[in-house]
């Protein structure tokens, strides 16, 4: 389980590459990086075998021409390679909750502290219940009630807000709203969700009360990326906790949230600083 | 979780007792112990409040007429409830394994250790590749092939063999035959198994390829007792471990492997110290 | 390990005992609240065997005189014995902190959602850096700075102030001041602190940069009563998270801050609840 | 925390760099590898920025010169620099125990299985007990009682027999005996011990006593080269598991054993398949 890093405060450029596999990527790629006088200070690759997907990102300081390193990078890859610099500052984002406020406010603590890479713009929610949490930290909060709303009028009141928020990343942090396949293709590869987990899994209603009758002996959660199959997306980061049979259902939810709540907020300081890759269904992890 | 409990070598008594939840029951049962100077060394009781069930398991010592203490413990319980003395030996077990080693390899071990409060008097193979294995812990190693027989010839076969040995418990150590209800049911609550779990679980073939291709993040194993429903039965124990992205498909098997062998034994340790009570579909674990 | 209990709604009543063991103890307390009709909702005892002590906690609901029975319960114990019923309301909580943010905030939070069964009366700390948080919360923060006093005149002021507050209970979240005899004295058995736990343990300044150095592999935290020996109080809870080379003396000292805040939020959770019992060095929880 | 890794049958050859670290190392190597045809498969690469230390591993396949590859790369690194080859075939290896089986029982079985690329060529204990053990996997036993002997002597005993057996790797599997400083140096940097560890540490006789009447709540173990200092030698591998008051030391022990038994099976995979590199009194392993 990859511990958080904490904040680098040296100036320092991140270079990502994803493109098809073949051989001499990583000799022609750290070629640039030597002859722009880079300072590598971290550097991981990758070759998903399966998919044949080659990975790399690097860590470097110095006084750099970033732009030309990326284009005399992206000279060298086969086609469909991609070469680019993670943005500098901090990442725009926007959080969506619902009722629940453990997985917001420890993101908001966080956030406060500037342990995230992240500067959280708004925070969503179809209820109310959050607003005195969310103003505590200075920051907007938006109720955008789905009551008496379609889902699709429901989202278009959140598209819209979105549409002047402008982020960069959607986090879900308990929303506990299904998303049209609509929204979805809308924030493709943007939105992090939490999902609580279980083993076996269960599919329905009140999944803890099911959990609990099935007597399970662990509680888990789940940071991925939300895709189309809703919790299908690709796992970013699970974890989970031991429970036993003294535990009621309404225990095990408690359970449950503190793992998720620590789950997410790892799963996103992994996603703000550029350490997660996408392969397919699955995720590549450069912690 | 639950670590395993050093084998106490003081000659002592266990009573087990199941019955409809009542005011009274600790005191009344206590009553009796105490009336026959029993030496309780360790007490559990808990009630599962949504089956208004009564559990309690008390170890005592003292010269004490332990039959007298169940019949008077019995004659308080409300009706349909069960009183009784564990058995103060080993537990008669036979371990049923396919082509894997690493589970039966481990319980082989404790075996020979008397770590398990067990007596292996066999091992019952659908193959014969770990014949050397059992014969080095000299063990009578049952070969019985599955080869050109249907289902229910070979389960004739196990239990016509089974039969003979009346063991009090089967272990399914890795034993990847499905088994029949008719099979199941003549062992009801005497058959525990260990199946690897996944975050989400995958059906059908080559579960780690799935986990593999799905980029699951945590391997687990879960030791359940066998019913109708298959892997379905009440869990006895479960664990996980973290994998990442740099693990293939055979590396998950062998991370899943390890975790199996760990929580099978363990799982065990607790059924034969008469510490699991089943309470519908969950269990109810005294450690 | 203790996942944490949801806060149960229903009024209860909770019964403490502790007292030098002896036969029958159980079956004379059981009897007490069954006389007085109590509805038990939940009963844990445990004898440690080494000190010869028997502790016991039952938590009940119904109409019931509940003076009536500790009276009784007491009259029944061996000399010693303590019998006394858990203070129903919240517990009164005064959290020291310096400049540490991840403890407090955690607690802020859980404070603020009624997670703790605690009253934060006041956050004193000898720096004035986490006054806006605290602020946020609505809570009264008081700076004591420990600048150009020496330590009995700094406790004094801090004890001078603690008179005002009159707390039960004093939290160490993150509190670097070395705290003097008289002063642990004062508040015996009544104060918790978190602390960084290694394998093997570094002793002196910079642990972390002693940690990192020595190339160790988990990094954990310590919850504990606070007592002469300082960081040698009575354990409540433990857990670590793996590290590995790729981590800075920063980047372990994350990894630790995340590990102590979940630590000593379950920690505190099981005291204020009345589920830690201790026996002499050692704790017995009741959870 | 790293799970094993599936042995991979295919022919493969492993390049293993160490030097001071400057500018240009990876880009040169993988030069080196490419104009080789080298298939590299699995690399990876670390600096260690307080030691200013470069280290490098590299699994590739082809029809190679795999000499050549390793003089080049030898040429091109600064003084001091050290590029080998890994051996290709199983190391070949000693164990060392005295009564305790657990260790050594599961190195037994994953040598039997083929899991850990070594071939066991003897045990050496200073008891008898474990002979019965080690003949059922038909390997050679050496009972070197210590018995009337001076450690002086008894390690004479020890050294001789090693000369004769010429393993590459000694294993401390629970080999109870304090070792003098001559013996660890014989074999510096080629020995590997498991190792009880708690939160505290505890110095001392009765470790799990002491750890008992501290009420530790988790019991670890640490797989760790040996060095002078004797268990201050660079860890490798570190787990825990968690323990509660109700165990005895008794039971801590056996809890200690199930953990150490994992921990150095892992260990000794990672060191046997030559993923663990020394960078001062650290260990830099790549997984």
């Amino acid at each position: 389980m990859a511990p958080s890093v904490a904040p680098n405060s040296q100036p320092r450029q991140v270079l990502l590459v994803e493109c098809p596999d073949q051989r001499g990527l990583v000799h022609n790629i750290t070629g640039v990086l030597l002859r722009h006088q880079c300072n590598v200070t971290s550097n991981h690759e990758f070759v998903d075998a399966d998919a044949n997907r080659f990975f790399m990102r690097t860590e470097f300081t110095g006084e750099v021409n970033a732009a030309a390193v990326v284009e005399e990078t992206k000279s060298l890859l086969p086609d469909g390679g991609i070469a680019r610099l993670a943005k500098t500052g901090k990442r725009r984002v926007v959080l969506l909750a619902s009722k629940e406020h453990h997985c917001l406010a420890d993101l908001l603590v966080r956030h406060a502290f500037n342990e995230l890479n992240a500067e959280v713009v708004a925070v969503i929610s179809n209820h109310d219940a959050l607003r005195p949490l969310v103003e505590k930290f200075g920051l907007p909060f938006h109720h955008l009630s789905h009551e008496g709303l379609s889902r699709e009028e429901h989202e278009a009141a959140v598209t819209s807000l979105l549409d002047t928020l402008q982020p960069e990343w959607l986090v879900l942090a308990k929303y506990m709203r299904v998303l049209s396949t609509k929204f979805v293709a809308r924030y493709a590869q943007r939105m992090v969700n939490i999902h609580h987990s279980f083993l076996p899994a269960f599919v329905g209603a009140k999944p803890y009360q099911q959990a609990f009758e099935r007597g399970v002996k662990v509680i888990g959660a789940t940071a991925h990326f939300v895709t189309e199959q809703l919790d299908e997306g690709p796992i970013i980061l699970q974890q989970v906790i031991p429970v036993d049979h003294t535990r009621s259902a309404a225990d095990m939810a408690q359970a449950g949230r503190d793992v998720e709540q620590i789950v997410l907020s790892r799963a996103l300081k992994l996603v703000f600083e550029d350490r997660v890759f996408l392969s397919g269904n699955r995720t590549i992890i450069f912690d």
